[in-house]
């Protein structure tokens, strides 16, 4: 734009790359931000610096914290013998939002992808290998997208994990928590009756 | 979330403040941003900081920018006493993306509310009366919102500029290029027929 500043249309780019955002609302945000510099922008800046600071990987699970090992592996509460193998970091998140899952976690950074020429070697799978060997861990729990490449993923798992003689096992599919059958698609209601259970 | 670094938490809190993101957005903008540290994050966070410490008001238009006063006002080619109206910066940007105004601008800052308790001296009317009468201003073009405080806020600073002499025009109102009469409102078709021109 003529005679607006060029740091601020650095900004407004940079913002656009944030997924969500677009070219207009990141404008929108970048305007808020400059009506608001005390109250919203200045401590925005603050809080993204320390975490381009502390942010680091963890290298025992592939989670990203500000620690390595991470606050999860370095909790000897969570020392359950259960590993909980994830895609990503946005599943990892999922899975501690349910509250239900009380041991540590295994971050694979993708899944096995033949056209994406994503092999075992990209993914984090002969370090959980070795853990499982390393850790004394009793069961691998798969929480894997229910996607097809998250299926080839699992089986390739159980796999690579039989030699090892750790139970292999995976997250159930069925009718979601407040599903209303009429909405879910035939795929999911013939798994939920072939894995029915007495009531 | 349990055993998230509170850094993190703290980011996506903000991030949820800035207009078009909510929490699910924040998250997943900042899932990215972890993910790409170096290629994202660390640009945003620089870009961010240098924002905050250069953006200032201009003390003459109440444009932000980085010097004081504002590129716009400090260009001797932008002197062409013609100042621009507008309620924010965003429609002075607007504006500027048009490519069609080679003046000065004056950002009042919203628009007299009664309902909000808005009134000339909220607004920055008396700093405009003031810039018309030291700055040998020839014409005061209102480029506000086509609303009812658009109008009302119109009519205010056309009886506040009467004293000076200076000429007040408006904004034409009709047919956007582009627009399909099927799609346009009664009001604009009215407004159009009444203002048309000899072709």
């Amino acid at each position: 734009m003529p005679d607006t500043p060029p740091e601020i249309d650095r900004l407004i780019d940079l913002m656009a790359r944030l997924p969500g955002l677009g070219p207009r609302s990141a404008r929108r945000a970048v305007l808020h931000l400059l009506r608001k510099r005390e109250a919203v922008m200045a401590p925005l800046a603050r809080s993204l610096a320390q975490v381009v600071l502390t942010a680091r990987d963890c290298s025992v699970c592939g989670n990203i914290g500000t620690t390595d090992p991470c606050a999860i592996c370095a909790d000897p509460r969570r020392a359950t013998g259960e590993i909980c193998v994830v895609e990503g970091l946005a599943d990892l998140w999922a899975m501690e939002r349910g509250h239900a899952f009380k041991g540590r976690y295994h971050v694979l950074g993708g899944t096995l992808s033949a056209l994406d020429a994503v092999g075992p070697d990209t993914l984090r799978i002969p370090a959980l290998v070795a853990r499982v060997q390393a850790e004394g861990v009793t069961e691998v729990i798969l929480a894997l997208n229910a996607t097809v490449d998250g299926a080839t993923t699992g089986h390739y798992l159980a796999d690579a994990l039989a030699a090892t003689g750790v139970a292999v096992t995976s997250l159930a599919q069925g009718v979601p928590i407040g599903g209303e059958l009429d909405y879910l698609d035939d795929g999911t209601i013939g798994t939920a009756l072939r894995a029915r259970r007495r009531v």
